[in-house]
């Protein structure tokens, strides 16, 4: 079977990883990699390549042999970049996020579902060994109803100066979370709080409340003021709590067999059972062994697949646009001092 | 030099600790135990002690050899109780919450201030030594400003039947704040999200955003449902950051060299400043020895201390009142939905 | 059923702690504790205590109500303590090491089975949770055939004027290995090497090889030249591995579900069976919920049981006497320059 | 300034990390990789590359371009192939171990010399930045005097069919010890011990003591039998002790500002002095921030620098000859029963 012929555009930060994986991936034939500095794009591919180093958009999109372009450019050209790509017929990979517009993002959806073209969102974390298990243990059962779920991400990035810590980091947070949830569990609301202690003009400390229509809650911490790095993940369920620790790659998931529980519901009326002490069980740890992988190398299988099957990818452009909702709903309770704000109202 | 006489009120859960420790501590003479069960006094007091077991509070508080009294009963009698040892003159030491109506806890305070009696709360975590090491570094100036505190307390513990996990836990880390934050700084707002996904009636699992007096954040999250402990704090500085793991005895505290600092102002405006990249220190982590301690038995020397030196103990009726009172802004917090409630308006 | 008479000898280092976990277990009733400085004896039952101070181990043995003595004294009186008590009809418990000579170890433990009187050795790690665990992994048959052993144990403590590491710390690990393993498993021979680099006159690192009777092969590595502990023990079986961390209380096993075997036996022969690639299962870890308990109580509940029930205790004289063994041998060995010497030449 | 011309043989196991590290390595240009399979060698340069590929040794030795050679096949092939690139004028890079037979390496290191050719030993670990910074903290002076080192290396691989655990493992620890060891300490004695306990026919846990010229003693455990890996080292010095444990990335040194020292010499005389308590100074840990490399990298930009200047690289010939003549006397002291076996004799 013929190679399905790929451009990536941009040989920034993110793009030269792009360019390695998907060179290791065989179902893809790298053609290009474009860049408005093309002698950047060159150094990135370095003194034995045989891929084409190009500033030329046109001449990408303009190539029979591309039938994928993926775009690692600023959030700001995404839009206009992804938009000419499905214009082509050519299949789309977009960092996240998806746009800077939520109502750009709609757009891409609905133009790459009218063409039939794939468009993909790059939630680089969901291809992780941790969370596809997390995947796991939710939706096979493993862990119950989910309870609660909490996220760190303290993070060691730069500051940056156009955005606050929420828009720049909790779109980890969010897709994961979208990743793992049941399909028939969803963010119904979200409220956040910030706090900008050192005077950059925007928050660099974020807390953000989501409730789910479970009644449940996840929150999530983002932080930028911190010399180490921090990202955990606990999901509280029913059955099982499991703790996901990435700073600790010996031990990443840890599986906690004890869950919490009311007593004997035929031993107590229903005003009983919620004023009795609920009986804890306790148990034992499970650390399950994960596969190491570069979660981009599978992300770049998953591409080529949903392409080669013609189906949406795992992370696809309706995941993209759930978590640009949430971020700006996000954005909305931030500016109105903390309030919760429906999903629903924005969506 | 005499031996302070003590008398402990409670032989339930927390009682036998205050009378292992108050046996260990020179400066105190341990009198009775007193339990509205006798016989369950006798049985904590053991088959090889002299102290005197009893059931009468009058006995106590009539026993001129007793010079203080340690509370350690359900918390709707703490008022009653103490406010009867002050009225006897005797110096009194009060479990966690200091009464169960903050009103109450005003008036325990002044009768105690009234009479020149030492009124203390026993916040034991405070007298760790971790949290005697981050009072240390945040007083002393090591960690620069305080730029965020995030404190997390997923707790083994039994569900509580009448309350709810802010009220439970949150005094803790509450208390904890109170202590290691320098004079100058206070919790100026709260506000409070709690959710019950195991249909108990109350929140079973609360977080808490504390808004500080110089625009700094708080965060707190206490959390009944999980199978493991987790407790951690992570104080955040313009110098260092420090991190609290509780939970590893062989590093509790770990201080990390590296802040996060705006550039050179000299060489920009204002604005310049804001919009810059901001530049990270990284350097190294340093663990220090603390030495192990008993907290409870530092919190009795400090108590004997107090009272013989005629001096407000570290966690006197104040602090167990700004505790009150920030738990109180939480509850009404919550019950409006999350906005910020004013402590100025509490207290 | 009334308790047994016991009375401690010795409040020096460890005496207190026999003197407090005796008191805390109810089939024990503490008469005495008797020290030649009748003084310090006082002091360490402290200002609340009914039990009965003496400088006169007569009064002790002379006491009918004194049905058992604990011998917690320097090892050179272990001896004669130990004997004059079972001439006395009393059961005895000693502290490790059981005498200082071996030839009085084994009188000891004839004495002791010939009056039908309990004689125990206070190995008190193998009464801790971890320990007690290791032995049931292994007794039990879930790691397999035991394929190495491998006991780490650095100290903090004092370096000991009078003797070498081995003599001082091996000893634990020893009883450990005498504990878990399994009943027709024994040490055939011990190679001990050791080296001196602060000029302390005597080894203050030291090694030890143990073969088993299997062929497998234990070692123990003792040191007292570090500023941190380290306490492991790694068991490998050919089912499954357990590694001990004792100074992780959050995690202090950790079993791994992977064993290395040889590959399918039908299809090789017995040659090609040795040359063959080994093939690796791998699987999941398992940290077992393990009780939180004080290991000297456990073995104060033991040794009341064994009296009571007229049975050997768990570590027993004759555990005693095997450990003093092969610290004969590792002291044989490191003076022949680290030879192995068989164990039998000197039982 | 040109780029040296370089050609890896061996297209196998650790032949895809040479070509991957060379070609990241401005100072390199890698021309050829030599394969006795051309078909794999081009497999490992893959679809985009423009370095040849080939299976004539003799084309890259004639090739003028190419100035130093990087051998990576079985062991047994190290000698000719090594020879035969000194012979054509060729620097030389070679795979641990540096030949199959002792005499075979002194030839060499010998023609090498007589040549002016740089040749330089793959002792990877030496490249790490945990390495780096012990070879730092030891000739520093920061540890103080070296009283012990202890390496443990329990690995997951592949049970090798036709060598013991010793010489499959121990080179990696034996080649950090002499990388590591100020230049006035020598190992001057090797004794081993081993177990066979699943009957491979060799051993597959082994034990390794090697005696110091100072009176100190180094020990290596080496293991194929354990379903987790383990790669510590502890160094512990008469200033500091440092502990290395690689499978910790966020956390990999730790070094423990406290030693162990006599009391103070003036009050007591030398008998004293020994005798005496020895008093330990106790105090913080540092764990140094590690820049994160690929330590073959580093290798690779250090054998390209000695080309370039003219010098031995850090872990040249004589190094990779020091570690052999250590491995000859583990295998004599492991035939000899474990009997210290001196390294002069062999040497």
């Amino acid at each position: 079977m013929k190679p399905i012929g790929l451009a990536v555009v941009g040989a920034g930060y993110w793009g030269p990883n792009l360019v390695r994986n998907a060179m290791a991936t065989p179902a893809l034939d790298l053609r290009w990699l474009c860049d408005l500095d093309e002698d950047r794009a060159r150094r990135v591919l370095g003194r034995y390549s045989t891929v084409g180093a190009t500033d030329s958009y046109d001449t990408v999109l303009g190539d029979p042999s591309v039938d994928a372009v993926a775009v690692a450019t600023p959030a700001a050209s995404h839009f206009p970049l992804a938009m000419a790509a499905l214009d082509a017929g050519k299949h789309v990979l977009v960092e996240k996020p998806l746009t800077s517009a939520l109502a750009d993002a709609h757009k891409l959806v609905q133009a790459a579902e009218d063409r039939g073209l794939v468009l993909m969102c790059d939630h680089t974390y969901c291809y992780t060994s941790a969370v596809q298990e997390l995947h796991r243990l939710v939706h096979g059962g493993e862990l119950g109803h989910v309870h609660f779920v909490d996220s760190v991400r303290i993070n060691l990035g730069l500051v940056q100066p156009d955005v606050d810590v929420l828009w720049d980091l909790a779109p980890h947070d969010l897709s994961i979370l979208d990743y793992v949830l049941p399909e028939d569990v969803s963010v119904v609301a979200v409220a956040a709080h910030g706090a900008d202690p050192i005077g950059h003009g925007r928050a660099c400390v974020g807390y953000l409340s989501l409730r789910l229509s479970t009644g449940a809650m996840a929150h999530v911490h983002v932080n930028w003021l911190s010399p180490i790095k921090i990202r955990t993940m606990v999901i509280g369920g029913s059955q099982r709590t499991v703790v996901w620790d990435d700073m600790n790659p010996s031990q990443r998931l840890a599986i906690y067999d004890r869950g919490v529980e009311l007593g004997p519901p035929q031993q107590m009326d229903a005003e009983d059972r919620k004023q009795t002490l609920i009986s804890y069980r306790t148990g034992d740890m499970v650390a399950p062994a994960l596969r190491e992988q570069e979660a981009l190398r599978v992300m770049m299988g998953e591409f080529a697949a949903a392409i080669r099957d013609g189906r949406s990818p795992a992370t696809d452009g309706r995941a993209g646009l759930r978590v640009m909702t949430q971020l700006e709903a996000t954005a909305r309770s931030l500016a109105a001092g903390g309030a919760f704000v429906s999903v629903e109202d924005i969506a």
